[in-house]
């Protein structure tokens, strides 16, 4: 029986003529796999055909959308999720549910090998590849674009040569992914971090120095997962959808950085993402109502690692897994509703209500009925300070 | 000789009647000492004056702005100090140059005890007292507010009855401490955290609603602290001092949050901190730039831990003095120019340079010029994935 | 109705005077409450009449062992809980126990107040205390020894004036705490810290220079948990038993340290632990062989912060909970036998299997059968030293 | 004018061959290079003439010792360095003097390649290349083992062909790494992890279990370093000799672990290393005495770090400097005398002494002299558990 490849599959250039390119160099079936995870674009039927135009022996798609809000950006939200304090995932986020369906697809079609279009200087090689590794250890990856070398420049020659029903004009400037959760952008003048971001790098966010309208919303939790938006109940897909629009509309969630990839190299980036950031912004700041002070002085290092390794490609690993008992755990209170202010580019909070409080307004109160015991303190300072006292005698001695 | 009392004096209510008061309880001496933070309002030669005409034996003020500056907002900027990823410190910043001035006065005046006009629940009574254990562990702290439960009632009768030069109008409705690098209100109805904060709390803060130009402003660094402004060389006071102004002027800076005190009680604060938000943007962007990865990513952990010991008042302690030891060491190439835009609340970085970059154009670019060796990039993720894989491997086999 | 209070009751002097004295001084009916925790000694049902015999109006005694072993040994041995990397937390983790069964004799008796008979300056008043407040937060705690000056003297007085049936002889100069997990110690003259220990401190260990022949065990984990030793089946406790006295007849176990007290002071203890560090130490080697690395190293992070917790008093607080989770994850593989040398005050791991195994002979060896692709290195090391490569460039430039 | 390769040489067979093998193989000319870190064994002189004999042009030997002890073990005892709290990075540690000495080498050579012999599956190769990339960025690395596969076979069969001379017998079954901190040792029969180790595999201890008598030592530090030892003056150096001298004659300082490799692989290792055990212990209890709580805890962290940095062959890295500066603020008053008994193959403390001690005997003591003042307690416990407190009463109610 020939060899089958199975082949993430996007409908653009590059994959289109990864499945031939592969086909050629491997003798193997090529397999594309197509996943819907809110990208927006083409109809997945149409990007179906394509696939089994361009060579593939079969083409499947897959509409992930939910899977992805509930199985990938939901655990982010929940882990207050911004790597270097930042950037909220997106991309990172998609790559895991792309390589189940992957494995699911190479397993049904008994394929041996995964192919993927990165480029070998960024994170996605890594989170594909790795991914698989650990969903399935015994298939072997290959990446045409680097380990061939397949330049954009050979990849047009190749679908000209061919026939291949697939556009062939030069690259549009813009080097772009998104998904449900948000979106980015790279570009050649960017790569002057001193040069400031253009208006029309942009989609999903207007101009927040457009005067407009405020737009008031009251997100509901419960157990740190959005259930309604202003009293109507939503699934997380439809919450992310309409925090991307609204938060969208008042110029939210944009973030133009320079971030370490875990290649070793600072690159530059742009990214919008304004469902993600009124989200993790409401999630946050619930949680500073009603998750206990020592928990939450110890979960900023769990998001912050739980940040680092998802960014990293290794939303499979072990320890990531333990975090998620972690994580999922402190968010077992984070229910409740906050109320936020969308304007201006900015998501501002303005009031926060939870029958899981820890905000205990008789103790909070310098007004009448306030329960706290003063005469506490003095003791309590004395002794919280005294090893820094001992030791502040030694010091002063020398 | 008489027993002598060294009280940190704000010329206000509260600290006026305590010189009568401690005077009369313990039948010291007192010497008031009033520190200028840069909270503005009166003349510190008038405050002096009251202070003795409302009984102290001796009374000192000190301009300590740019000690303070340099001395304390500067390692906060350093260390990008947030307190729970929001907080500048604003207020738990000034203590310990209070502290110092206290202990020093103490030692001139051959005092024995420090005074101070804190309550009980706050943090600020940790702060001054386990300061004064650190600088001088033979002083003893007293608290007249919190030890001999002198209450508002009680001090304007006090001063009533003595005829004491200090207003006693009923308090206003907000309880506020500001200084050069922020502001800090509590208020009643704010108590409520369900209410949202209204326009006439914010001093240092337009409103970021008010349509207006944009400010763009360059911020040179050198070893993380801001020495010059749109090319005008400036002492890190000036700096604060301008972007408290420029980026007031357009809202940035408004913080309004459920904080964990170290009291063990979660409190609603407002705060306004323009130019400390400004600066740590702007810092940390820089940072970003010129520190290696695997520095910035174990910085972050020293960052959280240095905010949370100088929100708990443990500026002086052994732990927070390496800390500083760390985060010097990361500032050393923290040299350049940040060009930010100042607009609609937010203070939004569009340009980084350094000569101190780790960026580097031919490793990031994708275009012609590319220097980066895809190849080993295979080899990489094979080994970077290993001990996942190999777990892998044992977890799907059960 | 009169006002019950919960004692906790050991049987000693302190506490059975502290019956007489809380009804007199407070006019409450005592209950007092024994737990065996594995502490030897006197039979519980001589306890039980004794506090009877003092006065106490109800007296309840209750065998904890098994639970003290499964619920809160064990959790510290997959913790491999060490406080400064040496104590096991003997008395630490038996005080939560002791505390569930105060409490729920509280509310079987309505009673509304818990008295214990600690001092003011160790930490198990903060054990006591914290744990009631967490599982009973409306029930009030009194400590007779600490709040009302309960001195050694008094007691003799106040004992031997209302003919108490308890010894009032001299104390031991020795102060013991004991339970099935581990022995404390602490004596006067240890409190000079130059003063090595003598051999008469010592009761669960035999003096590990004295020659004997060395005892061979196979410990079985299941989960992290010890099932088997030798092959025979066991239950926590009784593995517990077991290697305290084996591991106790080789002189293993034995700590001598200057530890950190949550009050503030550092102070000199003793201790000895034949099983706990037999089986932590097991434990430990056998994680080595079954956990990621990743996870493991993170894992380090989380035993100390439990480490600290649980010494701290904190066991019922979220954080611990949340961690709980973390690494009951973690011990999800931990299955498999060690085998360890008991001899001469060491416990040696001489050898490790399991069917969870990640380590690979045929990855790891250098002979026939070496599965490693060693090509894959050079392009592993050039990207893993990347980012120090690019600083490197920057810091020798200068 | 002909390239040159700088080769780490060790004077055995393999990097005798790579002399010629790399001449061969690049055409260039090769310039060996030995650094002494106390490995013992042959003289530097023989090994020099050796390198020359197979066609090196150049031999430089280099007597490290004293650098090595005072440069990089020194660091590690005052970081307590133990990689997964066991290993005390032996061969880690000598790694980057041998690579300092290259680079030196490289520049007075003009050479603009390194060699080593390191094969594809170790940490090694990466200690050296990663290393060398971080101290001179422009130089190349080759490793001939690794990249063209020069097994023993090859080299025996080039080493005979050429008639080097180097013994070419079957190498032995075990490989040996060690310096004057420690040995490694690895086997064929020790790969099966069930397998304990056998005696002969031993140098630098005797066998624990012989019956002897104990010997007693007061080691002296000053800021965190040896200075003296039963009161003579030391050198790091010569501390770490005479304690490698009497505590390996007492079998302290055998590790028999199965450690997690940089490149993703679990192996089986055997080291000894009875000074550096002695010395991390000692310099630990002094530091238990000296060190500040909250200090302490932070800086188990950094510790494990830093170990983990070290092991990962990042020595030279940004992390590992400001690492070192924490360290090192924080040896600053690890200050006095630890009396330790070696015997039976433990290192035990049984005394400590220290001017900069924070152990306050008045505060520690139970007996006469307390002053510690009881009556803080309670309200330090009450606000001390006041925030689990609150959460406690919020979790009970559901």
């Amino acid at each position: 029986m020939t060899e089958r490849v199975v082949l993430a599959y996007s409908g653009g250039l590059d994959t289109s003529v990864c499945i031939g390119w592969i086909a050629e160099a491997t003798g193997a079936e090529v397999v594309a796999v197509a996943v819907d995870v809110g990208q927006g674009g083409e109809d997945l039927e149409a990007i179906r055909e394509r696939a089994l135009a361009c060579g593939a022996v079969e083409a499947e798609v897959a509409d992930a959308r939910d899977e992805f809000a509930e199985g990938h950006c939901l655990p982010a939200v929940r882990a207050n999720a911004l790597y270097m304090d930042r950037y909220p995932l997106v991309s990172a986020l998609s790559r895991p549910v792309i390589v189940e369906h992957l494995v699911a697809a190479a397993r049904r079609h008994g394929a041996g090998v995964v192919a993927h279009g990165c480029t070998g200087k960024g994170n996605d090689q890594v989170r594909f590849e790795a991914g698989i590794a650990s969903l399935a250890p015994d298939l072997r990856c290959i990446a045409p674009v680097r380990d061939y070398a397949m330049t954009r420049d050979k990849a047009i020659a190749f679908a000209e040569e061919k026939g291949l029903p697939i556009a062939t004009t030069r690259k549009s400037p813009y080097s772009i992914d998104q998904n449900v959760f948000g979106r980015a952008v790279e570009t050649g003048f960017l790569e002057d971090i001193w040069n400031g971001p253009v208006e029309d790098l942009y989609e999903y966010t207007a101009d927040p120095a457009t005067p407009r309208e405020a737009d008031e919303v009251v997100i509901t939790f419960d157990k740190g997962a959005p259930v309604a938006i202003d009293g109507r109940p939503v699934t997380v897909l439809q919450a992310i959808r309409e925090l991307n629009e609204r938060a969208g509309a008042q110029g939210v969630g944009r973030i133009d950085m320079v971030e370490d990839r875990l290649v070793g190299i600072k690159s530059r980036e742009v990214y919008e993402a304004p469902g993600a950031i009124a989200l993790i912004t409401a999630h946050r700041e619930l949680e500073s109502v009603t998750v206990e002070r020592e928990l939450a002085r110890f979960k900023r290092g769990v998001e912050q690692r739980w940040a680092e390794l998802v960014y990293d490609g290794l939303w499979f690993s072990p320890l990531k897994r333990a975090l998620d008992g972690f994580v999922n755990e402190t968010n077992e209170h984070v229910c409740g509703d906050i109320r936020m202010t969308l304007h201006g580019g900015r998501a501002v909070v303005t009031g926060r209500r939870s029958e899981r409080s820890l905000y205990d307004f008789d103790l909070a109160t310098y007004d009448t009925g306030d329960t706290f015991d003063q005469s506490m303190a003095k003791g309590f300072i004395e002794i919280f300070g005294l090893s820094g006292k001992i030791a502040a005698k030694r010091d002063l001695a020398r």
